[in-house]
């Protein structure tokens, strides 16, 4: 015997139980009947019987096709559902229990699927039902547009559409219409929508195969919710065209299923079949609305998409159009408390995009950070020398820090360094504002952002960002050694926070901490700036060192062997010790230049 | 190269646009930026940032995992959503563009999955908007209880939790509060909260062939929503047993990953991963509650069942359990436009099931209809006898109806309806009410819906059934042959709205309808009623005899080749004609005994 399907249940046999008591657990507005595993009937836990004064909508059949019918019990759709087991219509008794339960005096609409057993049950109870005195109304929904006139009693089966007519009666009752009225609204409903169905696979029952009538190369036309074998099996194709496919077919003059005619207001269902992700019903729904509009000119309402009625773990959808006016639209907006009716369909559309919104104008500029100044002050000259120190010694860096990172990481580190320090150099000619050390650094930031990619792109701008809001926070226009201090720590704080890593953790921040380190202590007990900076490039280049002995925590790196990694020094380290170390050469150069 | 996995897709690059597009055509209250491909940005139609007046929350992320995270825009939840491309994290610069389009004087907090892409492309746009002069704050999500504490940056992983962070935030945000606020209550919720994943298959990404990593016999214990191996492949087992491991895990004293202890109150969401179908998420919520309140002591307050962070086309699911004290279902309960956030969750619990309700008590029955009369009346007794006669004549047919069957049918045909017939003549004789006709008929009904299984039993209940309903509401004490022959039209009229049959179809119709006609005809001229009967009986077996022309229309008999249908009548039909006929003969004989 082949394996059964994989699923999530316990016994095949009580999935229908096991559901309805999740399904309750869920949702507080709904209860059962206690006749479990027999009578299976959810039903509104705010509705008795004896004092209902609206009319009862009424529906069910067989399972598999969850939410539909349970999900739609609640105020202003379903009063009650009635389920049978996995696509086997309820029995008649179970549905005499589920009308007992909610008719009132106004008496109950059934809503049923047109298969001949659902027919006949359903039919039974009604009439049983009537001769306990209830006022019973059945109105049959056959929407299937996959299949040419039928010649028989089976005739169209009763597909997704029937969501849409439970919502047109369960909000027409809602409105204190009477059962005639009620009836009237749900069979007009139930003549005015089309649906057609297609498949990728095909569904699996609990506890039997899965059927392999579908290779992994084709897809199923004109199914139903029930595996049962669609019109044609055909070649897998882009969903664009099986989306013209299905509304051709079920707007097709020839079968003349729904009356809807170019200039009509429809409403669509994109209807997911229990298998198939909302991401691919999306873009289902996205190509049927402007293909409705432009190649059928019809005015499309509302969309709803998601998996209403669905076919156990089917990979397909269907869709269904119906024709939509005034008062159609306004039962399907009314307000319901059913779970799974769709929220948020209704109202104006408005256009579906917006401008992507500019940066905001940086008023707090000045004229010098908007490009290199003509003559560069005292702190600019120090700026443009420690800048170009530290590029310098990255680009000549470029071929060890690629050969360490090729032992411990993806062997771009040196390549991807040098590609920043080099658009550093080349933008500070250009129109680097070095008078104003804040923006300077807010451009090296930008600098690095454009041309370096990867995480540590990434990383780099944070660096600058954060140092840039530092200093625009809390420095003048002539920048302390505390402030460049505090801007060392306010980029260390936001590398650590967004990459998640901390000393010791083998990255450029084993470098950067103890420098930053160095520096606020020493500058905090006197020490005098230059030198400060020197003995904390110091400490950077030991804590860069100092990461051949660690392990790593983070990126590729983590998956290499400790021996391996016993040999070499985290090369991001080691690159930040770097130009962290000629920047403060430079410093000093140029103090001592003074 | 493997075939890529079925998926209703155009190309693959371009899902997570054609995705944007349908859900935006689906749900007008949002909107996208206009910068699709790059910049894919979903937001609320109704925030214009230079006038908001709350906090915007803002999450993202790789898409893959719809409806995360655009399906929870609108107000009460997300102000806009970020989307990357599949599984991979947004840039930079989309997330800009998001905060610029909806942050507004309040601010603006970031809830970040907690993924290294994540973290650094949404802490890289935090710095460079607060440069801009925004005021930004960032949450990250990391629920994942599948794994040990990790010794690295990773981290645990930001899963189905966050969703409910998400909801606490903005809801927060509605309520007016500051954006400090607004953080601290959504940095509260992510530590209350454990989530883990089980799943019975990989996802496929689009446009690449589906892993066959797992088995048709194996299931994955605590993986994430990309894809990533989890923590143990073990065989399938029953979900009951899942949903315990699942509970342990995320609850497990080791990890002490999530702050709850015996007696306190919790939310579970029970997420499915995208190719799940609801019925079995239902039932995995059915089993966690309980486990959930007499295992863990817990009392649960909500209950989220559904897709709400999906991974593709995964099929499984994960369950999120959160620490809920008033505050937070306060936030949890709040009111939201949201789309994909589940509606109808909170309110009261009211009891699970309610007693199945017994039948109306019968006022309108009289002593008479309660048991077999002591003494027959004049129409009793003729009763009787045809109810005799026809239950003696199909009996006696048992073999020739059932041969007909086995050649068009099933074979049964002959048996069913003996067995209703020998419980007519049993229950006759105990307790028929035969002086009351229209209830005598109403109790043949039930006789045969006692015995009877199957199509036809259902036929011949709504047959007796129908006639029962026009005597007891037209005819008095004494039922005339007009009353006789109003009740069988009402009979056939039930029986062909709700099986679909009419003349023609090859069905039990076949002989009664021609018969309706002949009996309503003659009666019409003022024949004599019993010759009018006879004459109704003759055109019955005419009827019945010519089905031996007709195609079958329905049921088994319509797979059967037209050769064979054209050497045998309908046995339905034949039997129909017979029992008709037997009754005609016998009220015939007891009005010439007379």
């Amino acid at each position: 015997m082949a394996t059964p399907a994989k699923k999530f249940i316990n016994n095949p046999n009580d999935v229908v139980t096991e559901f309805i008591e999740g399904l309750v657990e869920t949702y507080p507005g709904l209860q059962y009947l206690d006749g479990l595993p027999e009578v299976k009937v959810v039903l509104r836990a705010d509705v008795s019987a004896a004092d209902y004064d609206k009319v009862a909508v009424i529906s069910g059949g067989g399972s598999g096709h969850e939410p539909a019918q349970a999900g739609y019990v609640g105020e202003g759709m379903l009063t009650a559902a009635i389920c049978g087991d996995v696509f086997a219509s309820p029995p008649v008794d179970s549905i005499l229990a589920g009308i007992r339960a909610v008719t009132g005096p106004m008496g109950c609409l059934l809503v049923v699927t047109n298969y001949t057993g659902d027919r006949l049950n359903f039919g039974l109870a009604a009439e049983l039902a009537k001769t306990e005195g209830f006022k019973v109304e059945t109105v049959i929904v056959g929407d299937d547009c996959a299949l040419p006139p039928p010649r028989g009693i089976a005739g169209r089966r009763g597909l997704a559409g029937t969501i849409l007519v439970h919502k047109v009666a369960g909000a027409a009752a809602a409105a204190g219409l009477s059962l005639e009225e009620v009836a009237a609204e749900a069979k007009h409903a139930s003549e005015v929508v089309g649906t057609m169905g297609v498949a990728l696979t095909v569904c699996s029952l609990p506890g039997q195969a899965t059927s392999d009538r579908l290779g992994p190369e084709k897809m199923e036309l004109g199914l139903g919710v029930h595996g049962e074998p669609g019109a044609a099996v055909v070649d897998i194709q882009p969903v664009d065209v099986v989306v013209s496919h299905v509304l051709q077919q079920i707007l097709s003059p020839e079968t003349n299923y729904v009356p809807i005619t170019r200039g009509n207001s429809v409403v669509l269902m994109v209807n997911g079949l229990g298998g198939t992700p909302l991401m691919e019903l999306m873009i289902a729904a996205g190509k049927a609305v402007p293909k409705l509009q432009l190649e059928f000119g019809l005015a499309v309402d509302r969309v709803y998409t998601g998996s209403f009625m669905s076919s156990l773990d089917m990979a397909g959808f269907s869709m269904s159009i119906m024709k939509a006016d005034q008062s159609i639209l306004k039962r399907l907006d009314a307000p319901t408390k059913a779970p799974s009716w769709p929220v948020g369909t209704d109202g104006n559309r408005p256009p579906a995009k917006i401008p992507v919104p500019l940066p905001p104008f940086q008023q707090n500029k000045n004229e010098e950070s908007l490009g290199r100044p003509q003559e560069l002050s005292q702190q600019g000259q120090v700026l443009e020398a420690a800048i170009e120190a530290a590029a310098t010694v990255v680009i000549s860096l470029k071929d060890s820090l690629n050969e360490w990172d090729g032992k411990v990481g993806d062997g771009d580190c040196g390549s991807t360094m040098c590609r920043g320090a080099k658009a550093i150099l080349e933008d500070m000619k250009n129109y680097y504002p070095l008078n104003d050390a804040a923006e300077t650094v807010n451009e090296i930031g930008s600098s690095i952002r454009r041309v370096m990619g990867g995480t540590s792109g990434i990383i780099y701008s944070l660096l600058c960002k954060a140092a840039y809001a530092e200093l625009k926070a809390n420095a003048q226009s002539e920048v302390t050694p505390k402030n460049w201090s505090d801007a060392l720590k306010s980029s260390i704080s936001a590398v650590s926070k967004y990459g998640g890593a901390s000393a010791g953790y083998r990255t450029m921040l084993d470098a950067l901490i103890p420098a930053s380190k160095v520096l606020e202590e020493k500058l905090s007990v006197g020490e005098d700036p230059v030198s400060a900076f020197v003995l904390s490039a110091e400490a950077a280049t030991a804590g860069a060192e100092s990461t051949i002995q660690m392990q790593a925590q983070a990126g590729r790196s983590s998956y290499v062997s400790a021996e391996i990694l016993a040999s070499i020094p985290d090369p991001g380290a080691m690159a930040a010790a770097a130009w962290y170390s000629a920047t403060a050469r430079a410093v000093k150069e140029q103090s001592q230049g003074l």
